[in-house]
């Protein structure tokens, strides 16, 4: 069985059916309803407070796990009723989440912009290191902290600031109307209903979760089988910044694949969930998702800077960094994939 | 005795003397000599045939090899010739060599702008490995091969084609001159000498070279000890970008500890030769060189690239696309550091 390969030593393996569903769907639901709750109390104001940004990434975390719940389990579950709620909760998290990574995106640039100058960390900041950026540490850098930079490199982390910073506050309005549209009630009410009662076929109580946990973890497998992961794993391959000149301004068509495996890993670890509960995540599986989680980062934060790039009347030295900038966070599109590549691998092997 | 240490197997070990020396010694004289008539016989025109190539070629080479032969094994040599020999050697080499080096550059810069641009190879080029660039392959790209690249990629590539062709047609009236001098014909002429009379001491004759190799290769190694190979050897360590837009101006200060360790096996590779004659270099040897080759020539092509971001009046597209071209190559400069390190420690440990 395709489940005992994955886990062969847990002792609940196997016993998990429809009602384990309906609880953990009940539980989300209910973590859905506490933190909009929160988040009208701390208000949600631009910026907000740490209390109001906790609550929309509860709010957030709990509606992506609804949805990958009514994804990976929807046999067992009312057809109509899934289908109508899978893309209304995408809008919810998808929604909340911009304002997040417009600020996440500005505090990567701004501090690798720090880490090519030569100069320490930012004052207060953690040091730039190569891995996932924590949660947001504090406001965008100050002109202060430019001192140290070159024109070119201060003038690109200005331009950052302002295109980012006003992405992100357009990105917060948003939100906020989103969340007091006819449209989001509609949704909160569905999840309130949800809270106390799950939707279930009537087949579902003593159908067992595993074969569909196990079609989830198989369809991670398969997209990871076809990524290019023997080139991954050949270090300074240069592959990620193959196109970095092209005349194709879209996002890099390379990296499709990496995002999709990420969004399946989540799907594979919400599925999980569901049969274990709150057991730790696999350590493996989890350095593997934030290798995954940095390369989406890295990829749209060089996106950013080829896109501020194309500002017009723009000094050349302020292009100059920016284009130091992109190529930079190419190559850590090129170590996220390495770095996803021995964590796959180790775990493969040692689960053999 | 560490030269066994360094080739336990070599038959031909703890024999050689001041006699193997002068043979050497006179071997390469009688090879500068020959490659000097060959480079007359050929005009030595710029951009030359290919028979003036090889002749400028063959006149570096002998001419580092004497070179380092006085240096490594001084003591065996009269020293007053020897200290006055050294720096006219140097001078040809290093005044020969620009030419070469400034088309080189060229080269690998245009091939990276074209992997850069997701084009496929230049025609009638080798594909653009990582590698080590070969011999010269052609001329410079022309504007039709630059079809395939953006605006800004197309721009820079001309500018650097103006730029390094300007600073290779000056290097080569410079060895032009340089080989008329009077300075040129009384370094000849001491050549001449060499050919068939070899300034020993009186004792060399009978006083083994083998210890005075190994104090070269000693001198290699408290080098590459010195260097940071734990980092280097941790790929996407991201240290070569450090600076990569830093205020100063100047290369890279970090690069300097490699570009000596790369003199350093120079000299122990020909202390080798003057022992073991043409016996081919040890694979693994010749691997580390390589990769310190190819750090010296992606250092030096980031710093063309920088400096050219530096002319007046360029559009931002260009600039931009030279700041991608720079930290291209900056992270051609951690790759070639992290081969190093790889085969290097290859060595070491096969040895023991």
């Amino acid at each position: 069985m395709a489940q005992q390969h994955l886990d062969p030593t847990d002792p609940t393996a196997g016993t998990a059916t429809g009602d384990a569903l309906a609880g953990y769907l009940r539980a989300r639901a209910t973590e859905f309803l506490r933190a909009l709750r929160l988040h009208r109390e701390t208000g949600g104001t631009a910026g907000g407070g740490e209390e109001s940004v906790d609550a929309a990434r509860a709010l957030r975390r709990s509606a992506r796990r609804i949805s990958a719940s009514l994804h990976t389990y929807r046999p067992l579950l009312d057809a109509a009723w899934a289908e109508s709620m899978r893309p209304e909760l995408a809008w919810v998290s998808g929604t909340l989440a911009l304002e997040h990574a417009y600020e996440a995106r500005l505090e990567r640039l701004l501090q690798a912009l720090h880490r090519l100058s030569g100069a320490t960390a930012l004052p207060g900041r953690p040091a730039a290191a190569a891995g996932p950026a924590g949660p947001a540490g504090g406001p965008p850098a100050t002109a202060a902290d430019r001192a140290s930079l070159t024109v070119g490199a201060a003038k690109a982390g200005a331009l950052l600031d302002r295109q980012l910073t006003l992405a992100r506050t357009r990105a917060h309005s948003t939100a906020l109307q989103a969340l007091g549209s006819s449209r989001f009630h509609a949704v909160a009410d569905k999840v309130a209903v949800l809270a106390s009662e799950v939707p279930l076929v009537p087949a579902a109580p003593a159908t067992e979760l595993h074969p569909l946990a196990a079609a989830a973890q198989e369809r991670l497998t398969d997209a990871v089988a076809a990524l290019p992961l023997l080139t991954a794993g050949h270090p300074y391959n240069a592959q990620a910044l193959v196109h970095g000149l092209s005349p194709d301004p879209s996002p890099h068509p390379q990296d499709g694949p990496w995002h999709q495996v990420r969004l399946l890993m989540r799907l594979h670890r919400y599925a999980r969930e569901v049969l274990h509960g709150d057991t730790p995540v696999d350590a493996r599986l989890l350095t593997a998702g934030q290798a995954l989680n940095r390369h989406r980062d890295a990829s749209e934060a060089a996106a950013a800077a080829a896109q501020a790039a194309r500002t017009p009347r723009i000094t050349p030295a302020t292009a100059y960094a920016l284009g130091v900038l992109h190529a930079d966070q190419r190559h850590e599109v090129e170590a996220s994939r390495f770095a996803f590549q021995r964590a796959w691998l180790k775990e493969t092997v040692e689960a053999v």
